[in-house]
């Protein structure tokens, strides 16, 4: 079976293949994580996020997918976000990127999402060209904001009155 | 207390400030959703959202934000995704709007996320200089792509094995 979902022995799995994508990605000292909050994170009462794992036939993780719910008020329906996807470079080209995505379609089939969707580096042209090849759209006119760090605290603070 | 959590009993409220926004948003007929749905969707056994809902003095509804936790990662922690953001128009520059932001802000600290983070239509100016006077980053670098509809079918039916 090419994807499985990820059992608690798969944390050290998930943590060395997390690096490898931030290795791809040019961010490789971005990854900040603590072992016992991720297992908590990802197998505790509250699962923040799911993964699927790739494996090759002789059962060695090939890649994995890690993901979870989000929801669209207008369509009235939970979807399903990618955060995630990562195939091992020596692996690449077998199917296994493919056999993720596919195998989160059906997660979202099965569970009446409406929509599947992740984000990509605008300059990862290979994954782009894949991409839209399975049909997936680019929703151009959106940009996500992002506030964190300093501006998060100084967000939390402000009056709890309207001014 | 201008932002509370929703109940059960604001559902009619709310389903009236989502079509107010799909108005906003130019997208009148976009919403889709089932009342008995969406009520099971946030008030249910599994949630998929919460809400915040936003009052004049006089407890009359201003307006809402809907939301839910994603995840990082590389920070190996939860953040949280605003979806939704409205505010009445005849209730606008009161600061409805940034009560609403500073309490999820507030429930982000509380709940150790790492970030806050929403995207926003390329041609809404006034709301792109608002989030970026709280702080709020361009996430510039990347783009959403979104798979639905018969393509998240194909994709489904996709084999399960590499290829």
């Amino acid at each position: 079976m090419p994807t499985r979902p990820a059992v608690s022995a798969d944390l050290d799995t998930i943590i060395e293949l997390i690096h490898g994508l931030a290795e791809y990605e040019r961010e490789p000292d971005a990854v900040k994580l603590d072992r016992a909050e991720l297992a908590d994170h990802l197998f505790g009462p509250r699962p923040f996020a799911e993964v699927l794992i790739a494996e090759t036939a002789a059962g060695a993780s090939a890649g994995f997918a890690l993901f979870f719910h989000n929801y669209s008020t207008w369509e009235g329906r939970p979807g399903i976000y990618l955060e995630d996807l990562f195939v091992r470079p020596e692996l690449r080209g077998q199917g296994f990127g493919k056999a993720l995505l596919a195998a989160i379609a059906r997660i979202a089939r099965e569970r009446k999402c409406a929509r599947f969707e992740w984000a990509v580096l605008d300059w990862n042209q290979p994954s782009i060209d894949f991409y839209r090849a399975l049909g997936a759209v680019p929703m151009d006119e959106w940009t996500t904001y992002r506030v964190a760090g300093d501006a998060l605290a100084a967000l939390a603070n402000e009056p709890l009155r309207p001014v």
